[in-house]
């Protein structure tokens, strides 16, 4: 596999990059709602850990029945079990970053993992 | 640990998010680099697969001596052995997220992780 991938992604369009970009250590995908819309359906994981990343404008999501306000520049972790549905406001798009990474695998990171 | 965290991340100091948020399966870090700069060493990694999104601005990644170059909404994957640097442009301040994990720890994702 080339060393590294490069795609860039820009539209209203679900974008998943696994296969894209030749991930190995996470699914990341990219995603817009308008504003009113939900994804329609509630769900949690086997495995994976999720990451959401509010790119612009504002929402909520509902984990395990509690609704957290989403904005832009949040960072929001999510545990494998957690049940969650995420929906744009109602006057307000929301674009968002999802990343699946598989809980518990991280072993080592930027100082002891990285080489100089 | 809470099913979930959640910070949010705004200014140019770099935030590293794994012990904030309560991250397991990844790093991820935000960064801003001002017109000109860049980090100033070259490094690889001995585990981790990194993602760059590029958020706002310009610049370029060298790898293993080729210069890719960057702007708004790319997603770049570098493998762990790749040497790489990272540079805005003479005339833009660059804006990132880095993601680390931990090559080839995904074992399923989205369809076959996802839980209705």
């Amino acid at each position: 596999m080339a060393n590294y991938q490069k795609m860039n992604v820009s539209g209203t369009e679900r974008v998943e990059l696994h296969d894209k970009i030749g991930l190995t250590g996470a699914e990341i995908s990219v995603n817009v709602l308008p504003a009113g819309a939900c994804v329609p359906f509630v769900h949690a994981h086997k495995q994976n850990e999720e990451v959401y990343i509010i790119l612009e404008g504002r929402g909520r999501m509902v984990l395990d029945g509690e609704s957290v306000e989403l904005s832009a520049n949040d960072y929001l972790r999510v545990s494998p079990a957690a049940k969650r549905q995420i929906f744009a406001a109602a006057d307000s798009a929301i674009k968002y970053i999802c990343i699946q990474t598989k809980a518990g695998s991280l072993e080592n990171y930027t100082a002891t993992d990285g080489i100089m």
